[in-house]
């Protein structure tokens, strides 16, 4: 079910996967996405091309189940193909109008088309489309984007590209597949950043992670610059740049929570980077009475056993993951809804007990998890409860591609820390400095660089937030006008 | 799965249903299209919207199992509603980026389209509006009206329209859903009609058939005359001509197959028409050795009835249909084909055994049922087998919307009679005329000047069958030669 | 979902189909339970079994639905074979206990059991097999005479077959699929027949109806006579008696409506059967001042063309069935109500409109079917509307396999003939005689000692009721006890 | 898909919960189900029943699928309920005629039952029962208990229940819902525990583990002992002994990998047990040369991380398991099969290159998993790969309901450690001590007399193995009988 009234354009956070000239492409995208399921579980879809056709699948769930069979994705036929898992959000439609990738035609050229990020200038580039005649099926930029590029005035597919990324603003990846070759996108600022990986001779891969080539067997290459793009045909690949004004800020999300532990950006492991963060926070704010450290469960064991060696503390398996979670039909009454975290997680009381707790969360966002957690490690007992939060304050929206785009939605925006403490009930709160999250993903070499983006944090904003600038303005939270007198 | 490269545009049969005014139409919509299923069953649809926002919800599957809950339907919201089944054919792909109604978008209108029928210059026209910078995202050609109109001139909504329809040749229903109105349209010849009927006070309903208003218990007002369209909004119910170059000439099929005998078109009954072609039929080609009629359940029971009143003889129950025909995943060795067709029907032998019996069909279109049919009857030791075909030859492709466009399909176009009545191995094979189908359809009243298109069996096309004509020319067979030596 | 508490057995209405002696033979037995998907569509199951082993599978849902790939198929290995097709009555449970065939194993002999009917002492033979440290899983009588068998006495399998079937009042068919052998009984009274076919040279199959035997190409050989068992193994195919107190009478249902119409009972077919009862009808109720004659599709078409014929008035296509009918979801609001009958069945209003009809219904149970039928053929403006019934009127429960046991779902144990024809809303009503049943049905040659139960109509039980005695005559309506005096 | 021939019993491992007096019982014992999900995920089902009733559903299948709405819930009516999720073994049939509960229905009392375990003289007691005309329709010892009790000759149901365990052998834990009350059974050497837990006043739960417990809110109260059962009715909790000669024998792998690490059996935790299991095995088997330690997640994450708090390195996460596993239909060929693992773990590269690593696993049992782990480190540029195994060789079947009952199956039954070592190209491989593992499992307390069941490692069966004996005798390898000789 799908309506079209909106003002900005939509967060469309997910996953990427593109191949070149790898034969029976479509198994090979699959597995690529396979590896990237993490990054989007609301719908999954392919496109594959050969000499002459294009081919598209493409449905809401899983991969596992868009693709449940052999049938499902023998008629993806060729060479060449790109996929995608995508993440509604709740600004998002749940219907399948916006399901990617999409497949276009103009002028006897096949374009298909994948997007991840947040085009800030959406709607407004939308509406001028639309006074020159141009009709649209979605809410999606990867649909911008073809748009874009049909009425821009160059005399090449290459020309007119790039005068169609000239007027985006955001946070941006786009892969396109088109009869001159794989087109893969990286935004001036790299929030999020693309993967190059090489199979065979002349066989590439694109992915969101490196994850993602590992899996499929690919030896990484290189990471796509900011402002660039990479275009691979038989004629090989090129990195080309499209833009001079180029800072890379990477999204420091995909440290903190987003990536894969396994995946490498800008260098830098996730795990280790993760773990890094624990370590600090450990330095930062140590909790000299506790007698054990405990992580939640997949999210913050990196960040927890980091902690525990820094503190030389037993790192103990306090709460434990249920193997097999789904989904229940039972709505939880007032008295069930206890049940529906315990669903998730349990406490293994005899751990807990007289203890004196360390619980390690990767962050915090709307807090609930927290409290509940806290009421859980209570009731088993513990002796004391100290709250170590592995990232900065998630203080500010994000509009670079994390589905965090509300104050409303931040728990950080609306209590200082004094009341956070006690409204989740622990001994004490702490969370890392933005300083120690900085020093924690270490860039060098090659990408000495790079850096992170921090207006979660401080609401300062590298990249124009077009359309959101006046409801940003509009809906600040005390807590956020003060730290934004701080910071200037 | 989908593919983009073609050079003509697709037939595109089905059934539509409309409602103006109604509240929670989408109920009302999905009783409408469930009374046109008939007319397609590989993908179902609808469209809502209310002030502010459009609704939409379509997927391949009959309409039982689109909206197969509550949950299915309840979020199509609104008053007004479009909805459609559809017919994948041969030359149609089997994905969904056809799947209709379609939903756009442009300058802050949203508009929602259903089609229906063959664009002849559908390829043509896509490719100039392509040269403007149009993206196109499937082959339908809802999709392409709306292009047209987008790109038209005029200053209003109708003016564009009304451009957008005079570049179109062929035959079509278009339904669209705007903030204007809803807009009914028929071609200039009428070949499938549309009709409207009224439930309430302001309440309007728009179908591809009587039946669905007779089960929605909407009282008919009006059939949409060829070259208008009807606009139905707040201010009330409208008859637009925007062609003067109009003559009616019904798609005969809807009389012979296609539609279900309950309802009307042009004001005549298609029950009563079909045992009017058997009556006619009886006279043309009686049997005088014959001792019993049969059908051929479902499809020519109100034709072999006719022949037998007007015989005399008695109609028989020979053959029986299954009542759960379903499918099988059995396939079947060369041996078991048989099997497949008496899956469907059986012979009563005790009818059969020892008598001449006259079998009536409504058409033959391939020629394998009544293949299967003789044998059969054969077998349960029928003396005699004369075959009663209640309609003419079909000897030409058909390019107006009834899914028959190959010659290689059409057994009349590769054999005469004689060869025919040996091939089946029958006893005698006769064919109603051309006249006798004219007659058995009388147009009267306010539709006297109402006619049939003739061109499936005489190649006599009374419209521009635009980029089919090469095809056409180049693949004629001999018997199509022939007949379109004598025609002139 | 079942549940155990229960007074009286149940009645087990459906289909069998047995093949001994068949390659691959799961495929054969799915093509025969298919053709005998009318008599039941709660469950369906296959047992079968090679040199080894026993296979089964049996779940909830049609035929098509349980066996719905190879790979549900192909495991049941083996050349002979047993299948059910079972439809759970409301006295029944609609969980998967009872779904047959069921598989037992006792003293190294595999014994897999399908049954049809009602053994009306169902219910005692088990509390005393209980008392015997009998236990059971289910409720079917299935169970119950393997039960019996493993308690009796006997040196041999048959004896003990005999000794447990002397044990049983009732209608039953049992087929069971032994080490000795295939077996397939009939009850003293044969109230539903059992019918051999042949295949190759030592191939057979029975079936509950002659339709599956035509479906898999098998030649009839005959029907198991009352109070027989049929043996077939490597030795060939043998007749057994098991009774001397046998006494054929055929349960009418069959001919009436239960039976499909190309399948021969007693050497009548069904369809001639069912037209003989509309013949009969049409001398015994005329209709002078009608018109037309229709049917109700598609179960009374037979005797309303007999009806037609006799009475020498247009069979008339009055009423058409939807062809796709299905399931809704949408709970019908009163005013929707009608919707519900109108979705299945429209009046063709220009065949009906100012004429006076005659109506044929096959029956009247609960009677609500021809109340609305009524009701829209006067909304059509029919002139007149003459309802004819081509069968006695149904006034007692049935004991005897036909899932009719409650007097309170019988429309004419409540009311007599005056009452009805004005609570319909009809001009005239009548219903064919049990005289004119009888001679609708003309068993001869071989089977001239069969005769049909009247019990239904007369409540002259012929066969004792066992357990259902009390209930009987505890709940008589004024009219059954007014018929059963008029008897005595 | 079942057959019926075998020669001993079958092994049924799974999970059990029961409640009883508890207001709408079935979703109390669905989520008891739950949190018991990872003991079998072939088959679920509940029993429950009320006054009067009995009501049953059970599939194959998860929890959440078997009971995935309201409407297969809520029939299950009652304050008393008994539920059971189960495993099919290769040795089993995976059709659904082995699908528990059962329930049974004889004179006039209602029986259900679940069973875990391995009843070693199953098919000899069934022979004898079927000489006395038991008919059987499963392999489970479920239905084998009930006959037994049937046929025994006691007074009262409690007098044949211990009647009918006197004659079982082998592991087992029964639970029976009957008139009488809830009995939840454990055999003489309490292989595998039941753990009671109490809601409110008079409110009971049984289940096979106390996270099951935990998850209702239920707060423990007992074990229940060896040769003991429980009765649970109006009249309140009763623990009754029926066998003298008892022993408590628990079955190590319930620690060693089959228990959750929150659950607490004979008083000692899980988790730590297992990371007692990796200090002991650092004690035993350190690696001097070694940089860090990771373990497999997540099952040997607590054995992992006691064996590197005891070394004293850090404990890293090298090894990621991916969110979303699932399942693929792309079948592996051979240079894919690589693929089937990395799907499931990877190897964050950036921690493993260049190091010295010690992997913790829990067990080797065929060894696949950690052969492809070893070569993926290595791949990975692992400077040197260590493995030590937190549990004792497993050399010998299980009989006692794990399900490993072929030597074949078993990797240390085969080899020899310096050839293991050498097959997995390991640097080095040790495993943890029978000594070890029995200091790691401090039973202490109320529970001082319990002990371990060393039988799968040293060949020293403690219980009658019964129908197992002469295949374990006949299929002894060279490794097994040098052990045996050597315990003796």
């Amino acid at each position: 079910m799908s309506s079209m009234t909106r003002k900005t354009g939509i967060n469309e956070s997910g996953g990427m996967f593109a191949a070149w000239n790898y034969p029976e492409v479509s198994s090979l995208v699959y597995m690529g996405l396979h590896a990237l399921q993490h990054r989007g579980q609301t719908s999954a879809g392919i496109v594959t091309s050969d000499e002459e056709e294009t081919y598209i699948r493409h449905d809401l769930g899983l991969v596992q189940h868009v693709f449940d069979s052999k049938e499902s994705i023998s008629p993806l036929k060729g060479k060449h193909g790109i996929g995608q898992v995508r993440s509604a959000s709740e600004h998002d439609y749940k219907e399948n109008t916006n399901i990617q990738p999409f497949m276009f035609k103009f002028q006897n050229r096949n374009i298909s088309v994948s997007f991840n990020g947040n085009v800030t200038n959406a709607y407004t580039l939308r509406s001028e489309l639309e006074k020159l005649g141009a009709v649209f099926q979605s809410d999606s930029s990867a649909e911008l984007l073809v748009h874009l590029i049909c009425h821009a005035n160059g005399d090449t597919f290459e020309e007119n590209l790039q005068e169609a990324l000239a007027k985006i603003t955001g946070a941006y990846n786009f892969m396109l597949l088109t009869t001159e070759g794989l087109f893969a996108i990286s935004d001036e600022h790299n929030f999020h950043t693309l993967e190059v990986g090489k199979l065979g001779e002349d066989q590439y891969v694109v992915a969101s992670e490196t994850c993602a080539l590992d899996l499929v067997g690919a030896s990484f290459i290189q990471e796509i610059p900011a402002g660039h793009y990479v275009k691979i045909n038989d004629e090989g690949i090129q990195n080309v740049p499209y833009s001079k004004n180029v800072e890379t800020k990477i999204e420091p999300m995909e440290f903190i929570y987003f990536a894969r532990p396994d995946s490498t950006i800008g260098g830098v492991n996730v795990h280790h980077a993760r773990k890094n963060m624990g370590v600090q926070l450990a330095k930062e704010a140590p909790a000299p009475s506790a007698d054990i450290v405990i992580g939640i469960p997949n999210s913050s064991l990196s960040a927890a056993t980091g902690y525990a060696e820094e503190v030389d503390l037993p790192y103990e398996l306090g709460l434990v993951k249920h193997q097999y979670i789904g989904r229940t039909f039972i709505e939880p009454t007032q008295a069930q809804r206890e049940v529906k975290v315990r669903r998730k997680l349990a406490v293994v009381k005899e751990i807990i007990k007289g203890k004196s707790v360390v619980v390690v969360d990767d962050s915090i966002v709307r807090g609930t998890t927290i409290l509940h957690i806290v009421k859980m490690l209570r009731e088993a007992e513990a002796k004391e409860v100290h709250i170590r939060i592995a990232a900065p304050m998630i203080r500010f929206p994000n509009y670079y591609g994390i589905d965090l785009k509300s104050s409303d939605e931040l728990y950080a925006a609306r209590y200082d820390l004094e009341t956070m403490n006690e409204n989740f009930g622990s001994d004490s709160l702490a969370f890392l400095s933005t300083d120690g999250l900085v020093q924690s993903v270490p860039f060098s070499g090659d990408y000495s660089d790079y850096d992170l983006s921090l207006s979660s944090f401080n609401g300062d904003y590298i990249e124009d937030i077009g359309e959101y600038k006046s409801s940003f303005d509009q809906k600040l939270t005390d807590i956020q006008k003060i730290i934004l007198k701080e910071n200037n």
